[in-house]
């Protein structure tokens, strides 16, 4: 996943599972800055920062901040309102691509994001659900650099939830325990309650169908992940088509016009997916 | 699936998939003869006799019975103590065992059950939680005759548990309404349950997952399904080790010995899921 001598840029988020992460890879002596994105919701991403920024003081280490609305011209309130994406789609595609924008032009090797294995595992089930083979292809816990998209590790993706809370507790770490306010309806956490209802009568579940699935079924789909990337003409960042999705979504909050024709893969796709368990969605309108 | 000159077996339990299934044979001009096992459940098993029995002679059409206890020396209750699988897992081994080899005996062409949509949708979830690729290798509504193996369809897979019975309520067919007594803590049951609350969120999601499995998955697959079939050296029926699993689960359940050493393959296998929905386990000991 990562060398001694890498880069690192850590995907702060305020929760749990992302300073668990960030304390973690300080405490083993990696050169790591953390980064923050702004999502303009409210109170909650003011906690969110407040609290990325105080870990950030309090070690004496680095946190970058990109805000969405001051840096891209809208907040995820409005994405959610005004663009065809669920307000959960649009936040994750707005993440993939501020995080892989950040660490290309800072120079950073590497990306890491706190998915833990329920994450992992809400998330496979959903691909599964709709065999969704070339994302499937995709999840894997350290997806390695190519066209323009950084090397993207999830370090803690054998750890379940219990497990990095537990260690953010034990460890002082003050996090962000709240939900994001508008998760409501969100997809990915219907599937965490069919995994967690699954493995309470079948302990071990979670972890049987990631580890599993990395062992014996993700060498049948590597053959599925197919995605062909190009710049974007607006701005430069891989894609499939000819503008890429957060410049296509973009666009469509603002009520910006880009480009004449839509281009060969330029379609909205149904995701309905939050970033925080979909990283590989930064590759949309790839495959079908 | 089958053609018009096939001898056709419809595995019959008494509930409203079988006998659903059973009448559409029948009306569509099919050469079709019930098979129902008698697995000595008591008042449960009674009553589904009767009942499939009731149906036979209503369209005086020919139903075949093959008793567990009479012909093989064992019940299912007796069989759920003393064996070390658990009641439905032997239960499944039993129900495959015997519907194949009355087929190969009777000159069938093709077993067709009444597995419907919930069913198959829930069967694979359970193997892609595990990973069994051999498995999911074989979970196909048509599974072509080989090695002893009579032809096996399902040619009510598309359709939810719900049609199926709305189905046989209209055509006014009297079944077994009531679920097998012994069948709580059945770990089938609890990815229905898993599928149901998706399903009631996201509508669609079996339909998509078991039909974009035919469409997508199942090629993936195909290279995992690796059992090499030989006779079982007890009853001369396929298996992939040196005795088949069902002469191991009855020598077992009956305290008999077969043979001196155990075989290449001749292990327990950890199969909580009953036969109605786990068909594909007749190959019990292949792959990993």
């Amino acid at each position: 996943m990562m060398g001694p001598d890498d880069r690192i840029m850590v995907a702060v988020s305020g929760g749990k599972d992302s300073l668990a992460l960030w304390d973690v890879l300080l405490g083993l002596g990696y050169d790591v800055t953390g980064l923050y994105l702004g999502l303009g919701i409210g109170e909650y991403s003011d906690r969110s920062h407040d609290v990325a920024k105080a870990f950030a003081d309090l070690r004496g280490t680095r946190l970058q901040t990109v805000d969405l609305e001051r840096d891209h011209g809208y907040d995820i309130p409005t994405a959610g309102r005004r663009g065809s994406r669920s307000t959960c789609a649009v936040c994750g595609l707005s993440k993939r691509y501020v995080f892989n924008r950040a660490a290309l032009e800072g120079g950073f090797d590497v990306i890491a994001t706190g998915h833990n294995l329920d994450d992992e595992a809400a998330t496979l089930l959903g691909n599964t659900l709709r065999w969704q083979t070339d994302a499937i292809a995709r999840q894997s816990p350290a997806l390695p650099a190519r066209d323009g998209m950084v090397r993207k590790v999830k370090p803690l993706y054998r750890l379940s939830e219990l497990e990095t809370a537990a260690y953010a507790f034990l460890r002082g770490i003050d996090y962000v325990v709240e939900e994001c306010p508008l998760v409501a309806g969100n997809t990915q956490l219907r599937y965490k309650e069919a995994m967690n209802a699954i493995e309470h009568t079948s302990p071990g579940t979670k972890a049987q169908f990631f580890l599993g699935y990395l062992e014996r079924g993700m060498p049948l789909f590597r053959s599925e992940d197919r995605a062909e990337l190009r710049s974007c003409e607006a701005c430069g960042q891989p894609t499939t088509g000819r503008f890429c999705a957060f410049c296509r979504a973009r666009a469509q909050i603002l009520g910006d016009r880009i480009g004449d024709d839509p281009g060969p893969n330029d379609r909205e796709v149904a995701n309905e997916l939050a970033d925080e368990v979909l990283p590989v969605e930064i590759y949309e309108g790839a495959g079908r």
